[in-house]
């Protein structure tokens, strides 16, 4: 009998519609798999609708798959991939495994030697990495930075002295609703010379990409309150 | 009169089926577009050809855009654009702007307050990383390690240091013609602990991924002789 496959697959970034960012492919094997590791139920089951609006949901099966999520309850998911079933992997928003529990099940995953075949769609922290001007040649992603004020203030020192010193761009994120907390730490934080991205709806009609001095946003602070954004610190 | 748009165009990694990794907008605006800044004119016609085999090539405009174009050629690319003309960016496999010398280009076009549109399309170092199972909160890409043996052993000590020390996978690649000796420099250096993903022919149907301990590849060293690949270290 052969294993199943464990394919990854990328969401929408928000409400774009899907021939923008999705291949022909992505799409078919979504519509083949009845197996999902997710990270949101019943986000999911929206996106699946959206996507393929024929399939029937009440078919599927779906494992949750969060940060609550055991190793236990992994390897249990994983044993129907040893037994020959097919698993999708489904994320909130962009590519599964960045910045969400999705890795934890892909390392098990490789102990088991099982195989994992990664689709292609949407990468908000790439889509604004390429665009931003700034060194493709050697980046760092670093996440959700702390929520306190002072943590927050402190890594964002050490962000903009690691983007000088290794000359390389630091690539983070915030939840929507602290985007406005984010914008004026960076400000109150960072150097007036040093290069600021802010990459906000990305894939979407209200898209918007920047790259500037610190200097310039303190003067044009943009209106992204509770919109996906994605930030970068360059020298 | 309307400033003209930069966008930023994938590419298959190899021969992929087109349908596989390009959205339809991906392929509707290269369709679309008269002129390109590229890595590699006679490649890109290459490729242009195999998405759009109707385009007419000959129409085309090619700017040559590598390590060699100077600043004041790069300014004189972004006049058409400021004179309304759209202009794409395609680089050699996958993303532009990575690994490569788009972001000369998207630095200049923003100091100039240009947009830029970056499509979605594959990217072998994203799909490598998703692939992995490491920790995708918090990861590196270094570009490519030093020529020299020494330099590139010295390089590689740093990586694995840094992979424990920041919980940071340290993604990077090399010139395939040279996968050989970049395993055999890694096997000899790193720790027979550390965790090592080789990603190969990624989207392809000879696609290989997977993250095992050093001792694991000492064992089993793979045939990627000329085969473009990613490697990821890992703690």
């Amino acid at each position: 009998m052969s294993k199943g496959k464990i394919y990854l697959i990328p969401t929408t970034l928000g409400d774009s519609p899907i021939n923008d960012v999705l291949p022909p492919k992505t799409i078919d094997i979504l519509s083949q798999l009845q197996h999902f590791a997710v990270e949101n139920i019943r986000t999911t089951r929206r996106y699946i609708k959206k996507v393929i609006p024929e399939k029937d949901i009440n078919q599927i099966t779906f494992h949750l798959l969060n940060k609550h999520t055991s190793i236990s309850e992994i390897r249990h998911i994983l044993q129907s991939v040893e037994q020959g079933i097919d698993l999708g992997i489904i994320s909130e928003a962009g590519n599964p495994c960045i910045a969400d529990p999705g890795s934890l099940l892909t390392r098990e995953a490789h102990r088991n030697n099982l195989q994992i075949i990664p689709l292609t769609g949407p990468s908000s922290i790439l889509l604004a990495l390429i665009s931003s001007g700034m060194n493709g040649q050697n980046f760092a992603f670093n996440g959700y930075l702390p929520i306190s004020p002072q943590e927050r203030i402190k890594k964002l020192r050490q962000l903009e002295k690691k983007s000088q010193s290794e000359q390389q761009p630091q690539i983070f994120m915030e939840t929507p609703y602290r985007n406005k907390q984010m914008i004026e730490s960076i400000i109150k934080t960072c150097h007036p010379e040093t290069l600021l991205c802010i990459a906000t709806n990305l894939t979407l009609s209200n898209e918007f990409i920047k790259t500037a001095p610190i200097s310039y946003w303190k003067k044009h602070i943009p209106e992204i309150h509770k919109q996906p954004c994605i930030f970068i610190i360059g020298a």
